[in-house]
C-alpha cells in the first residue's frame, strides 16, 4: 500500500513533539503537517466449506508463495464484517457468510489489530484474485503447516479447530506470550 | 488530537489517485506525501464495582458535560486490553481488571471500530483525570440516561446488562440498523 512516491516523500518527516501535544509525532519538515500514526485494523476470516478450510497462496510480499487466510486492511467507512467479506471476495472470489467473531489478535510491534471471523461458503465457488497465486480448500490433515504465511494464521486455524462445535464463546486472543512476530 | 498547526497544514492536501494506486487519497500538494487514511480503533470498558457502573463526565468536546465510558484511541505498539486499562487510568484514575470482550461496535461514518471490554474494580478507588469533570459509580436505576455522551455508550450499557450473568458469549455488535451517529 505504500508506493515509492510515498516512501520518498516520507523521508522529509522528522520526529518531534508538536506544540500543544505531549508525544513525539512525525512532522513534515517542509510544511509542518503532522502524520498521526494509529494502529491498523486487519479484518479476515477462517472460511469453511463443510469440513474443509479455504486458504490463499500469496502472490504478493511479504511471504509470497505462503498460505494465508483471506484478510486485509479495513477500509474507511466500512464495518468490520463488510471488510472481511470484501477481502474474501478480493483474494479468493469467495462469497462468504460470516458466522461469528473468532478472535481479536494484536501485533503490537507493527501496531496491528486483527478481527478474525468464522465464516462459511454456501457452495465451493472460488478462484484466485489478483493478490493470490492459488486458492484451495484443505482438510485439516492436509493444511500446509510448514508453508503458512504468518503466526496469526496458525493461531486462527487452531482456535477455529478448538471452537468449531461451540455456538457461543468468548473470542480468542493471542496465545499466551505470543506477539505475532515471525 | 488535531492541533491548529496540523489543521492549517492539512489544507494543502488534495484528493487524487496516486501513481500505482487505484483509489483517491489525500496527497500533499507541496511535497507529494500521501496521507493514507485508516479506520481508528477505540478501546474502552464497562467498569463495575459490585453492581455499580463507573462513568466519566467529559471535560472535553465533543459532548462536554455528558457521561461516557472510559475509552479512547488505541496507541501505537499497544494491545487492545492494555489500551483499555490505560484509558481507564487516564480518565478515571481507575486500575481495572479486564474480564472479557463485551462488544465490537463500528461507526462507519467516522471510520471508527470500538472494542469494548467488561472490566471491574477491586476497590472503589478513582478520581477525575484531566479529560473528566467528574467520575462516579452508578446503580443501574441511577444511570443518567438523558446525559449519555454517545449512542455506543447506551449500547454498551445495555449489552452489559444483558450479558452480565453469562460467563461466555459472542460479543455484541451494533444494534440492528444503528450506525452510531448522533
Ligand atoms: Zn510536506
Ligand atoms: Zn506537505
Amino acid at each position: 500500500m505504500t508506493t515509492d512516491e510515498n516512501y520518498k516523500a516520507k523521508r522529509k518527516f522528522e520526529r518531534r513533539v508538536p506544540r500543544g501535544d505531549d508525544q513525539e509525532r512525525l512532522v513534515c519538515s517542509d510544511c509542518g503537517f503532522i502524520q498521526y500514526e494509529n494502529p491498523k485494523v486487519v479484518v479476515g476470516s477462517v472460511v469453511t466449506f463443510g469440513d474443509r478450510i479455504l486458504l490463499c497462496r500469496r502472490a504478493i510480499g511479504p511471504r509470497i508463495g505462503y498460505w494465508t487466510l483471506p484478510a486485509g486492511y479495513m477500509e474507511l467507512n466500512e464495518d468490520p464484517e463488510t471488510g472481511a467479506r470484501r477481502e474474501a471476495w478480493e483474494e479468493a472470489r469467495a462469497a462468504i457468510q460470516i458466522e461469528r467473531l473468532l478472535a481479536v489478535y494484536s501485533i503490537p510491534r507493527i501496531s496491528q489489530v486483527q478481527l478474525i471471523y468464522r465464516a462459511s461458503l454456501a457452495e465451493p465457488s472460488f478462484e484466485a484474485g489478483p493478490e493470490s497465486q492459488e486458492v484451495a480448500l484443505f482438510d485439516w490433515s492436509e493444511v500446509p503447516w510448514k508453508e503458512i504465511a504468518f503466526p496469526s494464521v496458525h493461531w486462527a486455524l487452531g482456535h477455529y479447530r478448538e471452537s468449531r462445535d461451540q455456538e457461543s464463546f468468548t473470542p480468542f486472543s493471542n496465545p499466551e506470550g505470543e506477539t505475532g512476530v515471525y
